[in-house]
């Protein structure tokens, strides 16, 4: 597989046997944008981790047919798994950043979180999961970062979490360590990230009496989203 | 000083004795927008790493005068001091959210790198420090980071830079050390970040013989834009 940068990756979940077929986007984006043609061949993910290499055998541009001719299992399959849970932001841009450069960067399972200084409990679920999406398509890996529906921390904190788990706070109380100390080489991780205003000193006891580890992370004080991204750093750059 | 997540951080360079003068932007964003009055108590800086607090005296939302009643010299200054070398991109709104992001953590010098692959070689200096600084009072800093002109790679590896020089690049060749093991607490660092297309052979070898060591960023393929906050995170996280 020649992993250029300007490699393009399409993806479909429909695939029966070794003739894959595309959505209307998809097709479109590859017939009508990039004017690929019958015989030309592209690389596409099921998002399940296989990275398929196939040549373009139906040119319907609602409806791209595609024979596989290689498949790749696990591809880019790492050693850990992430799993960032964070408050929904007033500001859904930069909600939205954070999520791209997570997937950028390698993460498994984004939740968002509701604390009780959360000021936004919803969040635009088609619009993430194309931004998922295409983070995934543009970075070039094979496994769909899955969304969660947003959940209350009280029952985020109560569910079981495979491997580290953290909870990043701005007050001094619980005694935090630097989450560099905390996160480890080929550890699955669950890191938790409030809102603005950060937790209440009770969310992060009710984290603290779940088995969370209490972290910071530096001096400075971060955005919401700005701390999410060193957090999943912190975690990618472990593992590098 | 009280250092709340809500304070509001203002910034005048104009401080004559124990009187300090403030733009119309800055006197109106105080009196206008956040309703402050003669008596009431603000914080600032002057971007050369004074804090200060002090009292409204003058209210006129053209030029607030405040009297100084603190100051605390060399406010958060780090012992060490970090410069990032990133191509300008494409898109302008992907280098303003680098440098956002870049202050938030912690940054002192950014030069804009032209590289025979950069495709815009300008950049919009008045907006782009604009944003320095407003990144710089959201996170309570008082050193308000350099934005450098523009410079040819060629010209920007000859300079002398003080501490660790680094250049992340995607090619497997020259051999790559993995970022982590490059950084080092408390130690000045100068990393340069390529254009979308990376840097061409002939740069990263014209950057290692002038000193700069070659690394890695890890397995993903990473937007430039992302690979300078991975860049810049991984030398704040190596000081936490």
């Amino acid at each position: 597989m020649k992993r250029s940068y300007t490699m393009q990756l399409f993806y479909t979940s429909d695939i029966d046997g070794s003739s894959a077929t595309f959505s209307r986007d998809e097709s479109g984006h590859c017939l009508r944008v990039l004017r690929m043609r019958m015989g030309d061949e592209i690389n596409f993910t099921d998002g399940r981790g296989n990275l398929y290499e196939g040549v373009i055998n139906g040119d319907n541009p609602n409806m791209m047919k595609v024979s596989v001719i290689r498949v790749t299992e696990e591809y880019g399959k790492r050693d850990y798994r992430l799993h960032a849970a964070v408050s929904p932001l007033k500001n859904t841009d930069r909600l939205e950043w954070f999520i791209e450069k997570a997937v950028e960067m390698g993460i498994d399972e984004i939740t968002p979180l509701i604390c009780s200084r959360t000021e936004k409990n919803r969040i635009r679920r088609e619009r993430l999961e194309g931004l998922i999406m295409s983070a995934m398509k543009q970075s070039v890996k094979a496994f769909l970062p899955v969304l969660n529906e947003p959940v209350m921390i009280k029952d985020f904190v109560q569910k079981d979490h495979a491997g580290i788990k953290i909870v990043a706070h701005c007050n001094p109380l619980p005694e935090r360590k630097p989450i560099t100390q905390v996160v480890e080489r080929g550890r699955d991780t669950v890191i938790m990230i409030g809102p603005e205003g950060d937790f209440t000193p009770e969310e992060v006891m009710m984290a603290v009496e779940a088995g969370f580890l209490p972290v910071h992370l530096g001096n400075s004080r971060l955005r919401t989203e700005t701390a999410g991204v060193t957090a999943c750093c912190s975690v990618y750059l472990a593992n590098i």
